[in-house]
Parts: structure tokens; C-alpha cells; sequence
């Protein structure tokens, strides 16, 4: 399935995003991850567990109206009742007989500063270290965070909006953005693959922009030239992370303290089913820690910006159902990071296929 | 297909409930029932009549603003008349030379208090004597039967709210009733099967419940333990009728006549396609028969329960369409009567599918 | 697929109308036809131009925010820029590397009066000449045409509503109009047909009807009988162009020239999938020319019609996506001219279909 060789689109035994920490509260969350029901819920000891979320007694969504009860989740239907961290029955206060032994099958979960992270592979596989840290994220006390931008759901398949991260040059036509399309256009494109992930670095010429007019704002606008760099990081297979424009040099001297530090905006896809994916995104800035107005500001501008990207991917996986996969594909210079983390997963989703098929 | 062993989920040689008699009063009414269009009607005599709802000559559906001419109804498209007791072409006002020789399938139609049945299998196998009595249904004169409640449509399976009625623990949880629950879970179950349905009694340790205030008024709360019955009928394939709790004995003696008789909850389901049916309801009782503020009440409170019941079937089907049929099935003993009628209606499934199969 | 004798319900190689010639302004259109995504675009010179309506190099549909740029049109996504005549890639802002020889696939478009016609086929095999003249289609200077109707989207196979227009015996009961519902079943049927098309003329002896009530105003009325003529010529596979009543002869003479003159009711049906085509309309007459209230008063009853039609053909559609192809078909003397346009269509498919084998 588009855009890769086969069926299989994502991968099974990674570390994925599940949920805002902040949406699992009091009340249970069912979610699909990875085309499986899944019910998550926040214990009284403030622990997240993730269970299958239907009730193995009669199908019903365990997430819909249920209780948590301590560390378990009870069914609103029968009131069965399951325990987070082993998935066992703990009571069924209907039936006095049910067997104890059984068990609901759990998941691994993490929270991480904002984030709940979930494994829905192979138990045995699961590696917290894997999880990408704070500091990887540039969530950690360097860095403010703004408030979290709502969920959005986005019915497309969730590799059109990691590709769509990949390619800048989108910005010029998609968001209208005028002022730095060129210097993106004709940007050195650099590029570091390890086995944590990637990291793409756009260096251009840039002059003052209105992204700089935002966040510096118009009374230290400057005229000349400035080395300006745009980062994104691929930090885990549905985590990516941006700037805009970072400045680093005006006429040739480094930037003075008034415009050094960086915006991060973070793009988290976790799929959902082959045609949706969940979507949460925030900003992490080192430049005016203390300014809220900033981080609302970036919270706006952003959504608006998301919405059109939603928009487009929406619209392009309309085309796939109605027409098909796409009949040809015309490659070009600003594809070629797309095209590494096309193939970087690829690769790792045929090594689990193997894996999978020597089990 | 859930819960049955294979895709026929329905018999075909039976009667069903088409519509409430109130349905079809001078317009007709298009319906699927088991899979297949029909169109009901009443002719200028009174009499029901029911037959296939597409139009042979251009498949336009019958009952879309078509029009009942004395025993017949009038196709909206062109205008052909087909006879409702035999199906034949009565007249073809737009072409004079339609063969009078064609005749429109027929389906058997039996009004019976308020209801509608409908016989949708082998005519020469339909009986009349079949269709349970308004006797065996609580709704012949002895009862007072509420207003009919609305006409109510539910995108699940039939099934799943059959199953749901023979498994009254959930009232603890879907329903929120916390009143009778431990009664429910204690009592002794009792199950009667013949012929023409089967019987489930629950006797109960009762205390004063909030269901008897609102029936008899908080001035006749008693403080002692009552023996209380719950009782459920399966008159027909689609169609369940039960009480509440009946009082029978306060502290060992047998309730006065201020607390005699019963109130029966009707809940009728028909197979609309394998994945949703019609769902029809009411309530008769031999209690304050002629006090119509406990009518309105019994039917509103009714269809409360009844929203609950409807919102979780339509979850439990929405899981089933997305994540496939159970994976397990956790059965306990309050699923027995459940049990003995899935195994009941799965017998004689496979019985007509045999006879299927001999023809 | 019915009416069909199998899945090919369409020719490929003929010219239907995409649009309306006022919808293709100075923004492009997408719109599926014939089961394909195609955008239309005026450029700057006036010229209407066609092409697969994807972006090549990320499946964006061309017409959601795409720009006209000269004779050509960029994508919204990265800004590529397709020649509107050649297809060709002519600039790729976004990358400089982008191959010119690209060729985007584009269709023959012709502008003809209100309409812009598209050829889907074939290249080779289109000529211009097969597209029916506005002469024949009764839209040349000796007519005044009505406002255009606004564009329907009809959920149904196209052949519905061609099949419905032969049939006029409908209006008796669809539309309720009783005044010449007898004299239609009556009348004799001319049917003429050549390799451009058929032409259906039903000969009436007609009275005064709430038709010529509105069209020539009561003050006219008479009291004889009249012959008069209603004609249906089907000028191309989805174009069919109806009188209602000409008046021909009053008492037997020639009618005078304050009713001389036709009216046309012009129905344009392009399929978009096989079960939805897009439809089109307006009328042409050559009574009362300069009367503009008579356009709009046209423009409206005819809207009224069609409205009671689209429901019909919608109705029929979800019969048989629900049930199935027709069990039946029960044909009838006034279902001949339907039956004519049929084969004749059939016919037309399978040489196509031969054709395409033999290539």
C-alpha cells in the first residue's frame, strides 16, 4: 500500500504515542492504535495502563462509560473488572463464578512529560530505552512548552503527513508562505541517518521574515543576509520535530542573545487504521521561556497551518480510495529526504516482516 | 456469524412482527424485514396487506409515496395497480397492454392486537395457530397496555439485545439500578422450555425498591423482606416480554391486593438485514389498570432503558464490524438462559437449513 | 450491470458534456467523469482545457486551490505547472531538477454554446464533427435559452434517468400532472432513428392544458380539440431533448402564430461513477423570445420536475444497491422507446468493447 511495497504500512514492535498525558484523566479513553480497540485509563495511583479494549465477556467498548476502580477498569456493561498491570479479572460482581484466571491481554505504556507512549508488538521486545528522551524530544527543563494544541484525527494514512514534513517547499503553495519559499528552495540540504533516526538540516541565506517579525518582533528587524538554519528530526517512526528559521549569523557574525535559541514544532502520527492516524502536536522554544503570549502565538499560527496540511492529506487519500494507488510518481531533488525515510522504513518494516515470518 | 455458528442468522419459517397496526394506517410503509423489501399497506376494507416492495417494471420502491386504491396499492413511478391479498396486476393505466398474468409476490399478514405479523418464509408452511396468542403476550383484555412507544430503529444485530434481555446483571451497570442488583445476581434462576418458547423465572430476597415506589406510591413502602419474581418470556423468535419484580410474599404472607399483579415489558425485534433490526415496544399491566399517568410513566421510563440498551448494542456492533467476530468469549453463569436460547434458535436454524437443503 | 448485459455501461470514445461552459471561470474545477479525475481550467486566452485531475508527483487532486497561470495550472501542493494543451511540466519552483519532458495525460475539450464538451477516449478517434451542433441540439441563434439550471448531482446510474425520458407516462403519477396524462398514453409513437441519434415524436389530440395556460397565458385559451406533438431526439449518448406540447392543429387547421413555435427541455447526463452522473439543464424556445419571465418561469416548474425525478432515480438506485439487480423486469408498450435507446446503446458498447478487444 502506497508508499510502500506491501500491505504492511506500519511498524508492530515500536514505540508509538497512544495519548496526551494531559486527555487521560479520570475517565477511560478508547483509542484503535495500530488498527486494534484499546483502552486506556489513568489508575488512582496516577499510573497509565493500556488494555485490550474490548470486554472478552460480551465485545462492549471498555472505554465507553467505564470506571476506573483503583488500578482496574470496570465494564459499564456487566461490570466485569480487569486489572491494569496484569490484565486479570479482579471482580465480576454479577457473577460470582467468573474465572479469575483469565486474563485480558495489556500493553506496555510510558509517560513521558507530555506524552503517553504504547508498545503494541511484542511484549517481550519492549525496550523503554527506545523511547526517545526529553532531551531528544527537546522537551526537557531546557526548553518551554506551549499548551497543547487539541487532537486532531486525520483521515489519511499516515506516511502522506511524515513525507509531507519531509519536503519544505510545500510552504510556498499549500500555507501561501512567500518569504522564505526561495531561500528553502535553494537550501543545502544535509542529512544524518543513525539507528535512533534522522536529522535533515536545510542552511539557507535568509533575510527577516515574518515568522521572525512574530517571534522577535518588527523593532529588531534587520536588513542584511542572515545564515539561517531549518532543522527536522525524526526521532521515532511517527515523531518528527521542526524549525522554522534559526538564526545563526547576521552578515557573517554569530547571532547576538537577542535572537539566539530555537522553536521546535512537534508532529506526532501514530496510526490508527491504514486510512487514519491520530495527530498531536505542540511547540518547544529556548527563545522567551517566560513570554505565554509567544506560546499561544505559536499555538495559533500552527493550527492554522496544520489544518491545511489535515486538509490536503485528507483530499489526497480520497484520490487513493476513489482512483487507486497513485499510477506514477514524479520524484524530484526536494523528495530526496522523503525518500531516505521512505526507504529507512521500509527496510525496517521488511526486517520485522522476516522476523515475523522466522517466528 | 455472532452469535450463531454460521451466516444464517435468521429463521425464514416464522412470524415476526412487521409493524405496529397504528404503522399502517392510510399510507403505506416500505420496510426491509429479513433482508428483503416489502411494502405494507391497508386496503379501504381495514385488512393488512403486505407483498414485494420493488415494482417489476422499473424497480421503484412501492411504498414511496404510493397510493392504496380499495384492496391495492398504486406504483408512484407509472402507475401499476397490484391486487394486495393476490399480487396480480390489476391495472396499468400508462399501458393498456400489461399481462393481467403477473403477479407481485405476497407475503402472509396476521393484525393481532397491536401488531402486525408477518410470515416472510415457505407460505405453505405459514400457521396461523403459530402466531402466539394476546393471551400468551399479556395483551388480551385482561391487560391495560401503555401507549405504543415509538418505532425504533437499531443499527446491531438482533441478537445482541435478546442475549441482553436474558441477562438482567446488567441493570447494575448499563442501567445504573442499584436497587435490585443483589437480588438479581442471588436469585434463583429458573428455566422452563417447551415448544412454543421458553420461560425464565428469577425469585428474589426483595427489599422496597425505588421501581415499587414509583408503581405503588411511597405510602405503601413496607420495611421486611419481600419475595419478589422476575419473570421473562420468549414467545417468539423476535419477541420477549418481562416483568420487574413482582411482589408475592411480604415477611412469608402473600401480598395484599394492593400490591397484586404484574406489569410485562414488551420487547419485540425484528431482523431488518443481519446487522440491524426493528425494534418495537410496550407495556400491559393488571396493576392500577385504569390510572393513565402510570402508562405515560411506565413508557417513559421505559425508554430510558431502552436509549441505554440501544446506545451498547450499537458499540458492541460497531466493534464487531471494525475488529471481526470475538476473539473470546467469557461466559458465565448469568449468560445461562442466554446460552440455552442462542443454543435453542441455533438448532432450529440448522434444522430449517437441513429442511433447505432436502427441498 | 443493468440496464447492461455486463460491466461496461459507458462508451469511452464519445463526447459528453463536462461542464457548464459559466462553471469554468477563473478558478479550476475537479470533477470525475466516466470514472476518472479530471481538472478543467479556462487559461487567461479563454481557451477551456482538460487533464488528469492528480498531481503526478503527490496524488493532489489539481483542481482543490489550484492557479491558472497563462494556459496553465499549478498545483497547490509544491507549485508544479502543467501546460494546459501539451500536459507538459512547464516550471517546478520548488525543484529546479524537475524533468520538462513530463507529460501530464490531457483531454480534447470543445466549448459549444453553454456546454464544454470532453472526449475520454481515444485521442485518435476523436472528431470534432461527431459533437451534435448547437443546431441540432436546438441552441443556435433561433433560440432564446433559458437561464441554466444549477448543476445536479445525481446518486444514481445515468441510464435511470435516460431510460426515463423515454417513458412519459410517468408524469401521471411522479409528477401528478394530470392534464395530458391520457392523450400521452394514447398517442401514437414515431420512433426514427439514424447513426446520429433517435428521434421519439408522440402525436396527441390534446386539449388545453395547464402547460399552455403558462406558456401562452389563459386569455388564449380554446375549447376544440388540438393535435399537437411532444418529441424527444436523443442527440448524443447522454444528451435527450423533450418538447412537451407543440400545438399543431386546432379544429383541424394550422394553428395560428400566436401559438407557433417549441419549447425545449434539455437533459444532459454524464456519468461520474457507474452508479452517480452529473446532470445538467436548461430550455430553448422560439415562442415568446423576448418574454425573460417565461425563461425564469420554465427554469422554475422544470426544476420542480427534475427535483421529483431525482428522487425517483436515487430511490431506484439504493433498491438495487441494497437487493440487488432487478428479479424481474415487466415491460410494457410504453417502455418501447426505452427499450430502442437500449440496445441500440448495448449495441454501441459491445463494438466498443470488441474494439478495445481487438486492440
Amino acid at each position: 500500500m502506497y508508499p510502500f511495497r506491501n500491505d504492511k504500512v506500519w511498524l508492530q514492535n515500536a514505540w508509538y504515542v497512544a495519548v496526551m498525558a494531559e486527555e487521560v484523566a479520570d475517565k477511560p479513553l478508547q483509542r484503535t492504535i495500530l488498527g486494534r480497540p484499546v483502552v486506556l485509563f489513568r489508575g488512582e495511583s496516577g499510573k497509565v495502563h493500556a488494555m485490550h479494549g474490548l470486554c472478552p465477556h460480551r465485545n462492549y467498548p471498555l472505554g465507553l462509560h467505564g470506571k476506573v476502580i483503583g488500578e482496574a477498569i470496570q465494564c459499564n456493561y456487566h461490570g466485569f473488572v480487569f486489572d491494569g498491570a496484569s490484565g486479570q479479572t479482579v471482580s465480576t460482581p454479577s457473577a460470582s463464578d467468573a474465572p479469575k484466571s483469565f486474563c485480558q491481554k495489556t500493553y506496555r505504556v510510558e509517560e513521558r512529560g507530555p506524552w503517553i507512549w504504547i508498545w503494541m508488538g511484542d511484549k517481550a521486545l519492549a525496550d523503554d530505552a527506545q523511547i526517545p528522551s526529553l532531551e531528544a524530544l527537546k522537551l526537557d527543563e531546557r526548553y518551554t512548552i506551549s499548551p497543547m494544541m487539541d487532537y486532531m484525527h486525520v483521515d489519511a494514512r499516515y506516511m502522506l503527513l511524515i513525507e509531507n514534513l519531509m519536503d519544505l517547499t510545500h510552504i510556498g503553495f499549500l500555507h501561501s508562505m512567500t518569504a522564505a519559499f526561495a531561500e528553502i528552495v535553494n537550501a543545502d540540504i544535509d542529512i544524518v541517518e543513525d539507528d535512533k533516526g534522522m536529522r535533515i538540516r536545510r542552511t539557507m541565506e535568509a533575510k527577516w521574515s515574518l515568522y521572525h517579525d512574530a517571534v522577535f518582533g518588527p523593532e529588531l528587524r534587520f536588513d542584511g543576509a542572515a545564515r539561517s538554519d531549518n532543522e527536522a528530526i525524526v526521532a521515532a517512526v511517527g515523531y518528527c520535530l521542526n524549525t522554522s528559521q534559526t538564526l545563526r549569523e547576521i552578515d557573517g557574525r554569530p547571532v547576538g542573545p537577542e535572537f539566539a535559541g530555537e522553536i521546535w514544532f512537534h508532529h506526532v502520527c501514530t496510526p490508527e487504521t491504514t486510512n487514519s492516524f491520530h495527530y498531536f502536536g505542540t511547540q518547544s522554544r529556548t527563545i522567551k521561556r517566560d513570554d505565554p503570549d509567544l506560546g499561544m502565538h505559536l499555538r495559533e499560527a500552527d493550527a492554522r497551518v496544520r489544518a491545511e496540511d489535515i486538509e490536503a492529506m485528507e483530499a489526497i487519500e480520497r484520490q487513493l480510495a476513489q482512483f487507486g494507488e497513485p499510477e506514477v510518481e514524479l520524484l524530484v531533488k526536494s523528495d530526496v529526504p522523503a525518500g531516505r525515510l521512505r526507504r529507512r522504513i521500509q527496510r525496517a518494516l521488511d526486517r520485522e516482516a522476516g522476523a515475523l515470518e522466522r517466528t
